[in-house]
């Protein structure tokens, strides 16, 4: 993969305009949809005591807020939960700051820096989330046609390959499914951890449509994934994979929102649980039960333009290791 | 000045689901006006490896990013600047971290977490940006007198006062006028400096309406302030004060694109030009002439619904000092 030129030349390019005015687009139907069924936006921090401890494999960064440890947000899912205390259906669209390793920097799918589409909604169950997470993506890639099939056009992307996407409902498969899948097809996924990223192309390599893997064994992912009573030791959660290789674009799921096993769930991870203590006095005195999911943009918006890299979804991209403006 | 009580607390509050509410609606008329006007959102960097130097008083937050010393966004002023490539009128949402003095934190006024409503037009001068400026801010009011009287009510909001803003043209005086009216007053205030923010306060309990502050001297702001050429010493920037007391929201100025005239202004602010590699590069290859402003969202927030303390305008406050969930 390619990396990107200096700033003004990606600044500058008819590509990354066209894709610029894409992901606009996206974000204004994203808005406009939520903002309908009645969720409020909400602006979520940047930086905090604690965050999410579950990027695979990415390192969190350690800022000085006077004198105490902060991070830079790695996803905003425990302040989503904290956000149900104001109102029932909120999103945030939230930058977030994950290090991955030097070896993603050609992968095509990683930022270092990049936005989630963050949706929690109190109250709701897996199937409830799972069936706003199709409208709301349907909805925007059905918009984006319509409006954008100038960019659309200049980016040669194939409209009718992305109008696959709506023909249908999304396909859904267990992840023990999706590990056996990959077996057939010679690859050696563990079927204890998350699918790998090279395991996410091959499946999106093989789809015309998003699909959702579901159930994921529990010690593969953060402990605010509520466990399955009918099916222990899995995880009520799900991940939405784009096809046509792009891979990854959503992950989500009903939260645990019991004290007790929130705390259980925080040192069976091996984290301490000291370190969330505004999170656990929150959760000891009632943090909605809720689902929600988080929707990475510049990986939508990689999908839905038809790109070879992700960092052509970012105006100022930084890609792993890669110095950046 | 009260500070923030926990999360739960303070998210659960009506007053704070009232303030959100309102702010929630600032930010969608924001978007609606400028995006009418054929301006596109883009999505600022949350750190880099410069950002501005400008910002009076406060601390910028170093972090590590693969070994190179980053920093987080004090203000997007640079990338805003180099956002031109791509597009002549844009703007940003963008979130800052200013670790602002330890004796701020009872002023009401100061967050080490805010949001700048983030606009520049390549062209543009600054009585152009002006003209768009109160057009905004106006909007922005009359549209949130007319959809969220039932919050600003919740609030206890005086319509009527917050309307004067609405009746007739900002005012608009010099930074020489506005340090004499200063002396007058009986406030000790520099004619070299910004106006301190007990200054801005005493002018803005003079005020009913959101006035303009222009012509800053030189050694008083950021290195992208245009100096005058009909007024040499002097900027062709300003300041917009709230009235009632609540100080200032907004900045903005004609920007400096001569590539000689931003080296010279670097050096003369004692900042070593090699910090600001990239963007001495764009601005050598030619940067495009502009002018813009930043608004503080929470204080934007904190004036039209009549709070104590700009920490209320915040989902998840950071008063200087005091640790945050």
């Amino acid at each position: 993969m390619t990396l990107p030129p200096d700033p003004r030349t990606h600044l500058a390019s008819g590509t990354t305009r066209a894709v610029l005015r894409i992901q606009h687009r996206i974000l204004d139907t994203v808005r406009a949809h939520l903002t309908g069924l009645g969720f409020t936006e909400l602006l979520p921090p940047i930086i905090g005591p604690v965050t999410d401890p579950g990027a695979r494999g990415a390192k969190q960064v350690d800022v000085d807020y006077y004198g105490h440890r902060y991070k830079l947000m790695t996803s905003a899912i425990l302040y989503k939960q904290a956000a149900l205390f104001a109102f029932d259906k909120i999103f945030f669209i939230a930058p977030n700051i994950r290090l991955e390793p030097l070896e993603t920097a050609h992968t095509g799918r990683h930022l270092a820096e990049f936005h989630q589409i963050d949706v929690e909604v109190a109250g709701a169950s897996r199937s409830d989330i799972l069936e706003l997470l199709e409208s709301l993506v349907s909805r925007v890639i059905e918009q984006t046609l319509h409006a954008e099939a100038a960019a659309l056009g200049e980016l040669g992307r194939d409209s009718a390959v992305l109008g696959k996407a709506l023909l249908s409902p999304f396909g859904r498969r267990t992840h023990g499914e999706a590990v056996d899948r990959l077996r057939q097809l010679g690859h050696d996924q563990s079927s204890d951890a998350e699918i790998d990223w090279q395991g996410e192309v091959l499946l999106a390599a093989e789809a015309e449509q998003p699909f959702l893997i579901t159930d994921y064994p529990k010690g593969s992912r953060g402990f605010y994934d509520r466990e399955s009573e009918q099916l222990p030791g899995f995880l009520r959660n799900f991940d939405l994979i784009a096809p046509e290789g792009y891979g990854e674009l959503c992950s989500g799921s009903e939260r645990e929102n019991d004290y007790r096993k929130i705390v259980t769930r925080i040192r069976e991870t091996g984290e301490n649980p000291a370190k969330y203590e505004w999170y656990l006095k929150a959760a000891r005195e009632g943090i909605p039960a809720s689902a929600g999911f988080g929707i990475g943009l510049e990986r939508l918006t990689r999908y839905i333009a038809g790109l070879d890299s992700v960092w052509q979804a970012s105006a100022y991209p930084k890609v792993p290791g890669v110095p950046s403006p």
